[in-house]
């Protein structure tokens, strides 16, 4: 029997049976085994989305599973191959796909936002959104591909270096694993989180994690430096705090890279861009380069991916882990064991 | 006898006479030509600054001149040489003096601002400050270098490629030496500017010229742009109205550049930056590479200086000519010949 959770509106999920959408030409049927919950997932959940998704929706965009079967003209995938999907769909049409940014396609279709995903037993798409996992990658592991994809995509862009100062401002998910990422790279990295439970997290990862409501976080960085700042710093917070911090904490041209989703335009201090010469990037999604290195990097053992995994629960408790996600508290990564 | 015009508080100019100081070891003492008059100096004259000037102040630090006297241990200039200042001296013991970007020392001693400038008859020097200047370029046009050179730093660090859609905006003498600039890199310009007088000189100069109260900015871009957007937007307003609109011209990853002094930090778009990944680069003052460029520029006739150029005064019309500045209207820039 397959089965899908369906968001109906605000604050309402659905668990039903559903029929399973056959593979069309270039497709492929993926039996899913894992998927994380996201933060827009939950912010779908809240109904702040309501505008731009159709009800009723099956969300989920960050799974691994098998390929179960094959859509006409598929012939680089075989049933029983272990995947996970880049949620991705580009016009290939518009400026953006023409400058070569179809990751940030003008008419991008996410993949379980847009279009259904992989809250479901069997999820049908876009056989070039596929990237195998080795057997060395758990399927558990293989759920935060896709934020440690965002992760790997963030530091790219901000091109870390060995031996730079980092410092990442929200240590929620996507915060720790650009923290992990940018340490991978050989940075020495700050965290500022002001949850507690997020706090000693990160310190039992290794990082040095300091609650800016509790001690200086600039003092800390100025004494880390000599007096510089920081060469990068990770906005993951989307909070007027987190947008006035940045730009104090940086040394001349360093680089402030927005990560985080502002839902209002914070005040920005561009004085200071110009006094220190600072610079700024956004950074959305990944590309395709993004979700290989993420794959190689869980796949080789380096990051402590279990220690970001809070709970695996079943589909049918979707419901009660959204009520646990916007507590806040205890809670990192969850993923539902579909 | 040698004259000086002190800025004695906030609408006070004085007139009078002075005792140049003699140049020290390492210094040149200069006879002043011509000076340019800056936002900076009339922000002065408002006595916005004066928490950070000390009264009386000779401003000035756009000129140029000749060699009068040398201090001891300077043998690479010889009196009557033709010169311009690069008008800063870094500290070199800081962490931006230490990562190579000591024209934005931290403790920056602006000439004109902090010590004294070139308003007076003699103007003294550190000898390392002084650019010599071909004798096809007059010294009217000598007193453009440091302006100039503001605008080949911000082209520089934009990377500015032949091609590029670029829009400036702020038509004033910063925004229009920017565009000049940019179009001899072979960028395609757009100038944005309010001031009908400004606009118009902008057109003279073969720009497509946009008073954004009159016509709609963004659908010129976009049209120029086959819906894609600019590469790359200058900020020269320091207004909340270009802090908004730069963030909806730019294409995906295009380069925002705050050129302003934005006396108050504006609300921004940092959804619009994660959206389309955009990019922003604070940029300030000059290194002694972009003197050089500036030089040769502006001895190469390529660029229509006197059409920049609304009046040469005498030194003692300084506080009118700060008065017409405020009024706006028809005035571009002012030099004062000493």
């Amino acid at each position: 029997m397959a089965i899908a959770a369906f968001y109906e509106g605000e604050r309402r999920i659905r668990q039903g049976e559903c029929e399973p959408r056959p593979p069309a030409a270039d497709e492929v049927q993926l039996r899913v085994s894992h998927c994380g919950i996201c933060g827009t997932d939950l912010h779908i959940f809240h109904g702040a989305m309501d505008a731009r998704v159709q009800m009723p929706l099956v969300m989920g965009h960050e799974m691994s599973g098998t390929v179960h079967t094959l859509g006409a003209g598929v012939d680089e995938f075989a049933p029983g191959d272990r995947v996970v999907v880049m949620p991705l769909a580009a016009c290939y049409n518009c400026p953006a796909c023409a400058a070569g940014h179809s990751h940030i396609c003008h008419n991008l279709d996410f993949l379980g936002i847009d279009t259904p995903g992989a809250f479901q037993s069997y999820w049908t798409v876009p056989a070039n959104t596929l990237h195998r996992v080795p057997a060395s990658l758990s399927l558990q592991h293989g759920a935060l591909i896709e934020p440690l994809a965002v992760a790997c995509h963030d530091v790219r862009l901000a091109n870390v270096q060995a031996g730079d100062q980092v410092v990442v401002l929200g240590g929620g998910p996507i915060g720790m694993l650009v923290a992990l990422v940018a340490q991978q790279a050989g940075a020495d990295v700050i965290v500022s989180e002001i949850n507690p439970y997020r706090v000693d997290l990160a310190r039992q990862l290794g990082f040095e994690a300091i609650n800016p409501r509790e001690a200086d976080l600039l003092a800390a960085v100025l004494r880390r430096t000599g007096g510089a700042g920081a060469d990068i710093v990770f906005e993951v917070s989307g909070s007027q705090a987190g947008a006035d911090v940045m730009t104090e904490l940086l040394r001349t041209r360093g680089l402030a890279v927005v990560v985080a989703i502002f839902a209002q335009p914070p005040k920005l201090d561009l004085f200071r861009f110009f006094w220190r010469e600072l610079r700024l990037q956004g950074v959305r999604v990944y590309e395709s380069q993004d979700f290989a290195t993420a794959i190689d990097l869980a796949a080789s053992g380096a990051l402590p991916l279990d220690e970001l995994i809070t709970d695996i629960r079943p589909l049918n408790a979707l419901q009660s882990v959204f009520q646990d996600m916007e507590k806040g508290g205890r809670v990192m990564k969850i993923l539902l064991e579909v």
